[in-house]
């Protein structure tokens, strides 16, 4: 009989349900010591809470997240709050001895995030961020990929992310939906939001960045905010690219948009290495694209990997060759990798110390835009 | 409070786990009056059946399908098992008054299906057949263009759903994971397996079929059968292609093959109109190609609408636009429907006598690849 | 210094313009013994074979084919007429000594094509007919590839030619622009027209087709005919599609019409062998994809071969990887290895007895449509 | 008929040989005022450049670009040498009053390049740079959607020029063929030789640029040389990656290199709007990818218009829709707009006085790279 564990949640957005739904699937396909268990939702609006409770099957509601973190009947505190609070609950999570697993990004700065690292290994209490889309099978098999040399020495990383759910003008910024345009809860734009994404795939699959220059743009100047009914300045990068050196010599380009008109959510990256090349499209999540040099001769061509084989990253657990999973596939695995994580005592990544790192990058990038010049990671 | 439906699933395969990971999704996402509870699990093998009931919740376990359908706390009866068990379960479960859900292809031959539809539409229980394809987002999309009459007079219809996994001689037949290949347990090979799907999904798009002419092969005769384990001659089609022609005057092109070597399962579909054409891919599930001749000239052509914003059919349920959902999800969506048919009172499609149909185009294709004629249906 | 080789050609439409292109290129491109000179364009319009004559080079012009074909200086007939002269003119071609390039369909039928086989090889006069496709790098390339083995044995071929141009009822039969609408001129509709391209490809690569079972349609029943200014009864095909039994034990799909929306032209193919497959797609006409069940587990994928490397088939003439050349250099192609052939004494494919074969089939398609029953080739 | 045009060429590689088949090929589909003339062949290996003259019909041959220059019966010259000789050759020809056509890029550098618009211009001649790309029907679409506003605002482009083929470190520099390598030869790496292309679309559909921050990497530090037999320091860019700022507030990335395994000559751009946006691949150069935000909700998705209708840029002059010209069409696309502006008397674009903008960018760009500042464009 597998081992509970106990889970509290602050949030329930989107990534609320994503993540209530993961806690729900995962024993049902992957066998595992450990079985969550939703012990409790905690969000300011009672009402909302309680519905969210009993759609999703949380045993209690709480609206103070200062209580939940002190209940003694929870093992484990997910955040899921906009990042201005990560630093504030993580730390008094933390103190209390819990398990964290917090979204992405980290925190609203390095400042904030070294301080949040500090505070988990100290307590010594299992640790993880939600960047999510390393689960994804093809990601996977990129990595996997790399990390087997067939690449060869790394040339070139590139990859972006790209929206268009932000061109209208008279959207506003601010509350419930919206924080992520708003400065003050969301700490950035894009670069938080879609190129931490982008940089944590990055440093997990090439190593570390050295140094970056960038450029940001916030193309709306002003937006009506919710939370105070007048019109105000827009805080965010509404649009973020730089450039890179990555420690292993390779050079990069990432860029982040939410004002390229067609893309729902394009995030792409692609890796050239000596002896190989990689592609990847979250558009079409299953599917990996690789060209081998070592192919041969006259029949090289880059090849649209299926990747939903019993052999591909964590796809035995689900159905047959051919038939795909989804976006929230993404999470599930992460809760078992964390749940096995647990059984294994080796912390599933990325830690809150992982992910430092990519707020590093994003500080950097940040820093840079504004100097105009090139700045070092750190 | 949502009503309880009771559940009794006979089966534990690759089916039973697709139908209990939807019962077990569904009311999480979808706003519905009933909610399935996982009652009983029946299959011979007691103790896998044990473990699947362990897995998934199930409350009881049950090792003989007779006493199921008899058990006054099922309110439904969930065919999971080969096809050649359909009839007898469907008709013993009808007379007890039970809901059916049935596996598709509703039975061996029209023969079968008839009389299973006389039996359920004599016992007035509802009833519904699990092609699941039709609640796929872009599928959905494509039946309600081509309903609003975007597409003009129809043509053609096309579609094959092609695999490579029978292609080894060395793989054997019969018994729980091959009994796809045993003649005497699926009926027909990729007829009923395969080309019901596709028919099914042209059924429901284009209208009725008036009549084919087929071939079918068989590229390895003789495969060691492991329930007797001798080697014995191999009764299933592996292939099978058929010409057609539809009742509103379109032209059409079937085929099915476990031999298309490079393809998992490439279930596609293409069906050209006067004003304008649609196309689709199992392996790109989440994409409807469209062609409109009324787009402004010399900018014409095939739009990839990648079918994941809230307006499209389903996704309002899930995430966010460009975050693609699964196969496993046509299950999460055709319980909602069977579910919302009972509180409308209004049958889930396909019903019983709407697979009857499916099963009377297979059996006038079987017919005509042995005849070499071709063969009306019905 | 290259000899020269007179040619005389018939027709100066859509083909009369492709071939003269290809004689002008050919010898800047390829190292060859023989060169074309224009000689003699031929039409019944004096003024417009002028303006060609001028536009392309040609010599000289006649507007009596029975002229050209007694021509002495005349060594090459090349006849770009449409279907329902080719007959005759190749019959007074052979009988006057000359070598034929014929444009494709051979004949209007088996019959004529028979007569016109005898014709030639009783002259010993070269021969060949213009199905071009052959010629496409990307083509050649999958050809080579069935030769080399490397697909094992085949299971399937399946081919479509679609286009849309035909769909408005307004559009006339006959005459200049038209005459393949107008079953007087061209003996059939898209059987002749399309499908015979994709029958010489298969035939070419897979062998000969021992029978078919065929349907044909003609959507629009009546147009106005351009040459009697009445509308009369349209004779041809509009669409046709077939089942084929191929000699090597493949099964096989092809399907042809003018009625599908979005296809402007859209010529695929695809075979399914034991160990390897290969698609083709005319609009893509450079690009081969490749799946090869021999690649590495979990890395197996389509590849998409860009045919336009130095080591390609007829690459190595052009410019440099990655630059992609067109439709019209199949016909340089085609010139290029024709007289290759006449260097070399060996007769450059497809010739007329070839060809012939594609007539062939094309006849057991149209009995097939007719009598509703499977036809043996021949 | 045709006024002659009296042609004088120097230098016969890669692009004398586009150059010559353009000229030939362009009256047979473009009817003009002027008829290019193949007068002189000019190349330092006399008996090349008599085989060269030989295969393309040149009428005489020169060893010495000054002879050639001075010659009265040349009208024009066509500089195809490598980009060192540009501006000495050009200068000559003005004086000599020459018209001049010039290989991209125009110059070594900017201070070159405004010597050489000076020349032209005080010369009263008329001029051009073969940046070719311009001429690809795609292109030229992508140019006037721009142009006619359906895009609205530009909030970001982006191109990418990729290639492999100077990975293996045994390459050698300098000579014949592989003067691309030689910083002496060709003054930059890919910056003048592929990012040049990029940076010329992207001015002439997009605007100006106003400033660029960059980075360059050698990935192979020496190589031998070929002209001196020793392994000498590579002094070109292998890579170069710069974000830029157009002068209508757009925001652009922009990168190049020969070390992305898998792609031959990947050269993409893509410009996203506020209504529309557009994308476009070298490597199938007859396809532009449109997305337009007003199609119909539920319905959108980005068009893959096969750019081959007699309506789109160019095509009513080659065959039917459907069938696709290639790479070598764009130099006679651009020959005919030249022939055309001389008859015209409007300068065909893009003249030395554009192609100085492009060399202006690439000159802040490498200038950035070494400062590793942003860097204003002139």
């Amino acid at each position: 009989m597998a081992k509970s564990l106990n889970l509290g949640m602050i949030g329930y957005g989107f990534m609320g349900r994503a993540h209530s739904n993961a806690y729900r699937k995962v024993n049902h396909f992957f066998d595992l010591e450990y079985r969550p268990v939703l012990k409790a939702i905690c969000a300011r609006d009672a009402s909302k809470a309680e519905a969210f409770a009993k759609n999703w099957g949380y045993e209690s509601v709480e609206t103070d997240w200062r209580k939940l973190v002190e209940r003694p009947d929870i093992d484990v505190i997910d955040i899921c709050t906009p990042n201005n609070l990560h630093h504030e609950i993580a730390l008094a999570a933390a103190r209390a001895g819990k398990m964290i697993l917090c979204e992405k990004p980290l925190a609203m700065n390095s400042q904030e995030g070294a301080e949040m690292v500090e505070a988990v290994e100290k307590a010594g209490v299992a640790n993880m961020v939600w960047y999510n889309y390393r689960r994804l099978p093809a990601v996977a098999l990129a990595k996997k990929l790399v990390e087997q040399g067939r690449l060869g020495r790394i040339f070139h990383y590139r990859a972006v992310f790209l929206q268009d759910w932000t061109i209208s003008a008279d959207l506003p910024q601010g509350g419930a939906a919206l924080w992520r345009l708003d400065a003050a809860a969301a700490g950035s734009g894009v670069t938080g939001d879609l190129l931490a994404h982008c940089i944590d795939t990055a440093l997990w699959i090439n190593g570390g960045i050295e140094r970056v220059t960038a450029m940001t743009e916030t193309f709306v100047k002003e937006r009506k905010h919710n939370l105070t009914g007048k019109v105000e300045p827009v805080g965010i990068d509404d649009a973020c690219a730089f450039l890179a050196r990555f420690k292993n010599g390779s050079l990069a380009t990432f860029e982040s948009t939410r004002y390229a008109r067609g893309h729902k959510a394009l995030y792409t990256f692609e890796i050239n290495g000596e002896k190989a090349s990689i592609q990847w499209d979250l558009l079409d999540l299953h599917r990996l694209s690789y060209f081998d040099h070592r192919d041969e001769s006259g029949l090289r061509g880059w090849r649209s990997i299926h990747v939903t084989d019993g052999e591909h990253p964590y796809m035995s657990h689900w159905w047959v060759p051919g038939l795909q999973i989804g976006y929230e596939h993404s999470f599930v695995h992460q809760v078992a990798d964390f749940l096995e994580g647990l059984a294994q005592k080796i912390p599933a990544s990325p830690t809150f110390r992982d992910a430092l790192e990519t707020q590093q990058v994003c500080d950097a990038v940040l820093r840079s835009a504004k100097s105009g010049e090139w700045v070092a990671v750190k």
